[in-house]
């Protein structure tokens, strides 16, 4: 049985956009536009049960996955969406024991995306210059439980004399400048290793990806990825009135070596 | 150094529509439409190194990852692509470490990825009952080394009398007719574990969807997910011409549990 | 010069969500968030030209298209938006000169569309059944200055005995269930002409369809129309945050005569 | 009756994929891979009827529409498609009577669709550099019906120390480097009238909605346009496997006058 417990932490779901993320507290309460819910009759419960507040409205008592938490993250900065991380460990083969560096810590949602996927015998290098962020990405992986898989630095990229990772299965770049930092990149990359960055505009894809080609990368893709709702329901299915807009677009390639190969030619029968 | 070795698995990777997947094998050669690769040139190599065939076109030996694998699977059923399964994995938090049931087991694409993420301490359980599918899908779960981590079952789950797994964290449907198994689905299940089901068709999301309901599943969820390539180069940036179609449908759901809490209202102030 | 006089329309425009169409008239002003605007200052002004307001913006009298006057219509029903009138018009090949009949005047938006390409020598029938919704949009015909060109009744055609149409080179049906006046809308069609059903939910796009085989049409087409917004910025280029959902599908065939030919087969050579 | 005569244009139609234009002409044969047809058998039958190739195929007689013409253009250049013109016309409120210039004849798909929308009161002007093109664009509105609407000149409008036409509705731009003509297009427009270029690239784009600011364009708006098919068919309707890639952005805006109103502002009260 799975059960909730003084400490663990509740989504408490009403509907999908109203729902919050908490730590069970004996003594608290949280209230909300549709009652109020006592955190002590959670105690016990199987996660996934409801309760009713004093509204008369049920709110289910889900266990938050990693997704809960990046939705629900305090964020300072831009979130990597689910649908955008999804696509980067599926096209870059993200697995369990995976070394993986990451430029921009932001909120830390991509690291605990990733930290979840390569534990425990993996690991994620998370690099940023802004102390203030470094701060509330620290807390954000603390919730989700992934601490111990995260290395987080202090540490400017773009002036740096050398790179404190090498033979990484993955790069992944959240910066407004990622070509500054691509050489970097490379050198802590294994060959035929991935980088990944993330491009809100369609300028930093343009630029990156001719800095891609100047550094020796090669199976180079930039995707965009629109997810549409459908509100699926007996004899009247339809996509969902409310569409969901532009998040970021997606560049990858893989480390590749352009030397001329020194071995002849195969020869021709 | 990440070198090529005998019996390495290789993506000779010439562009996004000719690459070809290959265990390493010293006498053979690969022939091509851009020229003839001899497998002992690779070998000693690091990846990502190129080759020159003998038509004067480079090669790039690239590692192949769990994409590779999927995209270059020998299917005699459907595959789920890289944006489906990455959108699984997002939303429903899927982490190392956690036990997921597949049923329908198709060519082991949606297997393998789960697999890769699961492992080591997780597992993956999948059930089918074409004995030639199953065949097909070992092969290739073989291939992305992932056979460990996960147990093949031939098994009818719409009859089968008891279920035998339970306290899953997710379990993955990917059937025809996805609402005959979804109560089994549901006992396999922990209180608050996901499903999801890939519906190609709006029918089937519609009808799934009704059985969600009826089977306390919350946190209702369909989405389609549509991926779109942009060519980025220098003062010509735009999309691709050439658009990619429908692959699938997806719904994602919450075990809930809907009898009515015994637990009294929280008292309003 | 097209210059604005009294009983003039005009689009007060500040931005893309505040716009304002209204008449001159004299005596009047516009009071909006952004500040006071006297109609009287507006007068003797070429269209295009900008008027200050009290709060120091700039608001551009335009004149309005019949894109402004469909955008600002006063819809007690549902509107069809431009990205739909627009792929009606291109796909069925809407002409000066044609005859169009609709089922479902609705808000007299796509009636207005159509009247405007039509004219000055072709006709828009339209029928509807509720007298409430007729007279909302007998007045956007007439505000859009086309009331010349449309005839507008109540005729319910479900039950009707006769068609009070032919030889019409477009029909539009604009009704919940528009497969129960197929029968009558191909008998106002020419042959070779068009239907056009606006089907906001799959259940009717797959209903509608298999009613346009049992009905003779040929040349059956269903599509679903996304326009996406982009933001065009020096160095900052990309898809706008705000995601534009759904509106609806549409479902278009031409008349047919399936009765097998009685001409002899041409013979091969 | 709408009857197939000698001279009449023709749609031979099997599928969408497989549909020829052809012009009646009786000693002639159309020779295709579903088999023979014999003008000869068309004439007399109704538009929407159907013949029987040799090889015991249905094809369809329909009567061409402007839709047709376009889809089956001899280009020699990029056409424009029926998603995007349609929009053009919904969102400029194209209506009969009005005065369209287009700068970039190309293929002439544009010119022969706005042409039989502003007919017969109305005109299209259209400029072009390419005599080769020309020739291809003359023959394509003769087709349709539509010359007597349309003037065609060699004109470069970069260089051209006059303009020809004023007070036009609508001006399209056409050409790689739409941003070259603005001024001039402004030049030909009446106050408040709109402008559209065709960009291919996010690029052009950019650079063009730049140059709308600076000619005093007000309303700009940038779009793209996403067509997919829907395959409705009773229990498995779904979207077609075959996606619809890129074919243009759309820009869009009004003319408008910057300079600094005279008139005082309206005074609070």
């Amino acid at each position: 049985m799975n059960k909730i417990k003084q400490n663990s932490y509740v989504l408490f779901y009403f509907n999908n956009s109203k729902k919050w993320l908490g730590k069970i507290s004996k003594g608290e309460e949280l209230h909300t536009h549709i009652g109020v819910i006592r955190h002590s009759d959670a105690i016990g419960k199987e996660f996934g049960s409801r309760l009713v507040t004093n509204k008369d409205k049920y709110v289910y008592l889900l266990e938050p996955t990693i997704h809960d938490f990046i939705m629900k993250i305090h964020h300072g900065t831009q979130i990597v969406y689910p649908k955008d991380l999804g696509y980067i460990a599926a096209r870059a083969g993200v697995e369990s024991g995976q070394k993986i560096v990451e430029i921009g810590t932001g909120s830390g949602s991509l690291t605990s995306f990733m930290a979840g996927i390569v534990k425990p015998r993996g690991h994620v290098y998370t690099f940023d210059v802004d102390s203030q962020f470094m701060k509330i990405a620290k807390k954000n992986i603390e919730k989700a439980g992934l601490t111990k898989y995260v290395t987080m630095k202090k540490l400017d990229l773009k002036t740096a004399k050398k790179v404190p990772i090498s033979d990484a299965d993955l790069v992944l770049i959240d910066l407004g400048d990622p070509w500054t930092v691509l050489e970097k990149a490379r050198k802590m990359l294994k060959g035929s290793g991935g980088v990944f960055a993330i491009c809100p505009t369609m300028n930093q894809l343009e630029k990156f990806t001719a800095s891609l080609v100047q550094n020796e990368f090669t199976d180079i893709e930039c995707t965009e990825h629109i997810i549409r709702n459908i509100e699926a329901r007996e004899g009247k299915t339809r996509h969902s009135f409310q569409g969901i807009g532009h998040t970021t677009y997606l560049a990858y390639a893989r480390k590749a070596f352009f030397e001329r190969s020194k071995i002849r030619k195969t020869k021709s029968k």
